[in-house]
């Protein structure tokens, strides 16, 4: 990060910042993805016309190092991480757009495969790539960045929204956690689009709110319990570790773009292959007014709602 | 651009080589947006749930040069030229999103600075702004590149696509053409979306093709016969140019986001405030088997498809 600039600051600023508050725009900036109605503001809402809305961009330095990595597997993940928001409103998807700004070095064929791999990602998905920019950098040395926009509609229900959850629901989480990047998991997973499906089919008005794990188990808990005078509680011992990564890994890396949620009453085991674990639960905020991400850990409890664990016992 | 890589012949190829055609795009990558059906595959077609989509980027150095305009400019025009390809389908903007990847030297009154301005540009414009993402760049001397997606509804009777026009149709232009860069019109043109209904409204089904001018009048015009045994025949002495720009200019210079558009029978001379200029007109190809545009200018007829007007008489 830039000094003077925290990306999670500002984003918030910017969401926080917005006036004139369109009525089309069912969920706004600050979710998983926008929802919004495309027939005129003045049409009544007849049909189901939401739409769900979400950009994620794909930088090479900071979300991809291409010096150890494919092009196949860059335009993979620029496609599969903007997917899994799509899992993570139980939504199902519709098109992909990708702009790319290339390397001023690279020839025709890099550059194809790139495409490729986004359009072959997202048909895959049943999200075909309807649209792309591309630009090159007009000097030496510049690096890819993609900008991948992905089109879903919500479930007839509507979205499921990360700011749902009640005190008493457990907090549950899809496959297992940690270590992505050393695992290449980052590179190679499947965003979790049918386990999402099945998992509404399921509990329908029991899944309150779900999110994607990307920054972390503990922060992204947090944003479930952002608007909420909730906190968390996660039993570290429950936690389903990727390999022989420890709970460390698991509460902080990130990047597992698997399905964290809250849902009351009986929770599947599994989803087709996929496990599910219960880690945790919702509780009214105790003590403290503030609404943190607690992890019960070797009898220490420890605030993990910023995924910074300072603690050295792993 | 980069040496080997010709960004119309990839963006080309990349669109050509598409396979696994879903039945949900209507219109796919090569039009100035894609339209999809945002229902389910097996579903019947029962409600207007058409969208259209298009991305652009704005990248500092390319569409921008930072250096002599404000962050406001910059954002403004990263918005208005994505809304542009809207009103080029005569259609209606329904939302935006935005990312952008950010010098890692701006602070966050910068970053604000940008975003709002995309957003009040895109509110003005009914389009609201309800998603976005922001990275830094990870070493100094990394320039700003913006990538915006519009989403917008076609009008009621379909989009208007760049392929329609037939013989005997005239080619007309709204506004005036050349030197966009040089007048700052490119930082402060507004989006001809109330025009291009206009026109849709009264022209109805003789309003056959519409393109807006991005690449300049002579390629954006070869766009619009790209797909028939057309050839295009502009009459220069009629060609509306911006204040002292010649002829040249308004041919080849680009950025001038006006309507370029194919009708049959009477035409408005103006909409609204907005002058229509008719300058020239579709016919069979010739002699000639490629499809070409060619500008009639002081007896002279130059081919004008590729802008590179070499002749240097103005």
């Amino acid at each position: 990060m830039a000094q003077g600039v925290s990306e999670f600051e500002l984003i918030k600023k910017i969401c926080d910042g917005r006036s004139d508050p369109d009525r089309r725009v069912l969920i706004g900036p600050g979710d998983d993805l926008a929802m919004i109605k495309a027939s005129p503001p003045e049409g009544s809402m007849q049909v189901d016309d939401r739409i769900l809305l979400g950009v994620d961009q794909l930088v090479d330095g900071i979300h991809v190092d291409l010096d150890s990595i494919t092009l196949e597997e860059a335009g993979r993940k620029a496609v599969c991480r903007s997917l899994s928001d799509i899992a993570a409103m139980a939504g199902r998807p519709v098109a992909t757009m990708a702009s790319a700004l290339i390397p001023a070095e690279w020839n025709d064929e890099q550059a194809m495969a790139l495409f490729d791999a986004m359009r072959s990602t997202a048909s895959e998905h049943h999200a075909p790539l309807v649209g792309g920019d591309l630009a090159v950098h007009k000097t030496p040395g510049g690096r890819l960045a993609c900008s991948v926009t992905v089109i879903g509609a919500p479930s007839r229900g509507g979205a499921v929204s990360r700011f749902g959850a009640v005190a008493g629901d457990g907090l549950y989480v899809t496959g297992a956690l940690g270590g992505s990047w050393r695992s290449r998991h980052h590179l190679d997973f499947s965003p979790r689009l049918a386990e999402s499906a099945m998992l509404l089919a399921i509990l329908d008005d029991r899944l309150h709110a779900m999110i994607d794990i990307s920054d972390g188990l503990g922060r992204d808990a947090a944003h479930l319990i952002e608007k909420s005078k909730l906190e968390i509680l996660i039993d570290g011992a429950t936690i389903p570790c990727r390999g022989d990564f420890t709970v460390r890994h698991a509460v902080a890396d990130g990047e597992d773009y698997e399905l964290l949620f809250a849902a009351s009453g009986d929770v599947p085991m599994a989803l087709g292959g996929c496990p599910v674990t219960r880690i945790g639960e919702f509780r009214e905020c105790g003590t403290s007014s503030r609404s943190t991400v607690l992890l019960d850990w070797k009898g220490e409890l420890l605030d993990v709602s910023c995924a910074g664990w300072e603690h050295d016992s792993t």
